[in-house]
């Protein structure tokens, strides 16, 4: 967040606070705004874009594809602490939702990909994920005719590079919003979409601070911030945050704000994935950036308000992906 | 596939031998049967089924799920020699399509099951597959509201049990056949359906004795064969076959014949794997079961005829699971 969004938010929740709760639910008014369908300008992009995520031949094993860690069944996550790669291999950091992914300002918990498109290079070559090279994907591709066909007829061109395939996937991730959420519709002025415990968490989640970073279309995903702002946070997972980009050791252990959309469905929680429940998740948050215990009702409140995020879930029909033939690398799982 | 049909197929191949390829295409004459499109009767169990196929919650790790192995994208199957297993283990034989296997007369290479439900029992306890225990699998879904709610309403009852999630991945499985393969087409009197090389092929499939196995409305399925009639089949795969059933050495290298339904999508071949295309396999097949060495152009007579088995794949749309909750019990991918 920019300092000046942060002084606006600082202002709007003091406003917040002193005029009260109820006078706080005016549309106009709040820091959160409604998730909009996916408008697909390109539609031979995006089915080719889903073939692609769902393709495992773009890894080394042959096994592992984008869906086995940002599984679409399972809001966009695998619900695991972190992720299982190639040959089993544990991932450093809690696999992120791909949902709602391109309202993010950034890509990865440490903001190192500008973008969806730069986001999916990452994953393919990284030795402890899918393991593969570059090299060995773009070959892959370009062995299957049905294949070079739809990137030909996608880009009017004979290229098939990283460049063409990562448009693709990033055509595709932007397609996975979740408009419709109880909460959006509260938000658009249907006032029975939510439960009175479901508003006061919200007006709590708005007094006490939680809007701070986790405020805009995506309750989060524009700004890096501290993880232990008012107490450190004890973790064994090795992850330096930002400071791995910048190696500015006072970025040291600061992560891109996780958005909060889908929360219930994306457990467990933090870039460590050491917090199992919502409950866990909203008390270290409370106590360690906000300097701030939630009682026992005030944290199933804010809970109760969590759970109206989650949105529509986008409808995906498997695609049927082009066989390989003779010419196509073969995967190697046990090499 | 029993003496006696064993017997009428000899007949019907000397048959269809004298009398010459052109009046074999009569339609009443094939010993091969088109697929009939799933009937679905219960559609509220398919849909349960369809959740627990997708469900990576059935195994140890929290990321096996029954489409791992038989991936609906890629003709039901994975595409490897052998599977990936918890932990990255390497599976003892090639994971068989899903496609159609409910045509099979029985299941797995050596038909140790007797049916589709009984068969799902198998991955979900098997330590190199997805390593739980039938209590923990049971125990998951019991602590998930919706999938209680949702056994209720398909069983009637208050009972969730491997029996019930056994009926209910069953009664999906059913469902996946696939219809209207182009030679399917040609059975039912489309005779522009297939060429005249994919004519061709079929017919020295059916001359050369390739049927004598492969026939009915599976291609296959209907029987147990020794895998090395005519000369024997050298593999480094310590599978037995039926004799690891039966426990007699007669049964040695007998496996259920596999399905030749989209063969095309279902690479590599064999109970090993060890074939990579289907020219390799048809000139094993043909030398090893039949005795005979097919010319380069007899080959691929054949192969043309096997790519016309690809029928229409099942349309899924990716369930949206029920989330877990802080009663159900956590994925151990690591320990």
């Amino acid at each position: 967040m920019k300092p000046r969004q942060f002084l606006s938010l600082l202002l709007w929740i003091s406003a917040a606070t002193a005029v009260g709760a109820v006078h706080a639910a005016k549309p106009q008014a709040e820091p959160v705004q409604p998730v909009a369908p996916a408008k697909v300008t390109d539609r031979a992009r995006v089915a080719l874009g889903e073939k692609l995520w769902f393709d495992p031949r773009l890894s080394r094993s042959g096994f592992i594809s984008c869906n086995s860690c940002h599984n679409l069944s399972m809001g966009g996550s695998d619900n695991l602490k972190t992720s299982i790669g190639d040959k089993w291999k544990q991932g450093g950091i809690n696999s992120p939702t791909v949902l709602n992914s391109s309202l993010n300002f950034v890509q990865f918990w440490d903001g190192r990909a500008k973008d969806l498109q730069e986001q999916a290079h990452g994953p393919i070559a990284n030795p402890i994920e899918m393991a593969f090279t570059h090299e060995l994907a773009v070959d892959t591709l370009r062995s299957i005719p049905e294949y070079v066909g739809e990137f030909r007829k996608v880009f009017r061109s004979d290229k098939l590079t990283m460049n063409e395939i990562t448009l693709a996937i990033a055509a595709f991730e932007e397609t996975l919003v979740t408009p419709n959420a109880r909460f959006d519709k509260w938000l658009k002025g249907d006032k029975r979409a939510i439960d009175a415990q479901e508003l006061r968490g919200y007006q709590l989640f708005k007094t006490a601070g939680c809007v701070a970073c986790h405020n805009g279309q995506n309750l989060g995903g524009m700004s890096f911030q501290k993880m232990g702002i008012v107490a450190p946070y004890q973790t064994r997972n090795p992850s330096e945050g930002r400071a791995a980009v910048t190696g500015k050791d006072a970025d040291r252990f600061n992560f891109k704000v996780p958005t909060l959309r889908n929360v219930a469905l994306t457990y467990p929680y933090f870039h460590d994935g050491e917090a199992a429940t919502l409950t866990e998740a909203v008390d270290v948050m409370g106590r360690l950036q906000l300097g701030r215990t939630f009682s026992k009702q005030k944290n199933a409140d804010i809970v109760a308000f969590l759970h109206t995020l989650t949105g529509d879930q986008p409808r995906i029909v498997m695609p049927i992906l082009p066989p390989s033939n003779d010419n196509t690398p073969k995967p190697r799982p046990f090499e």
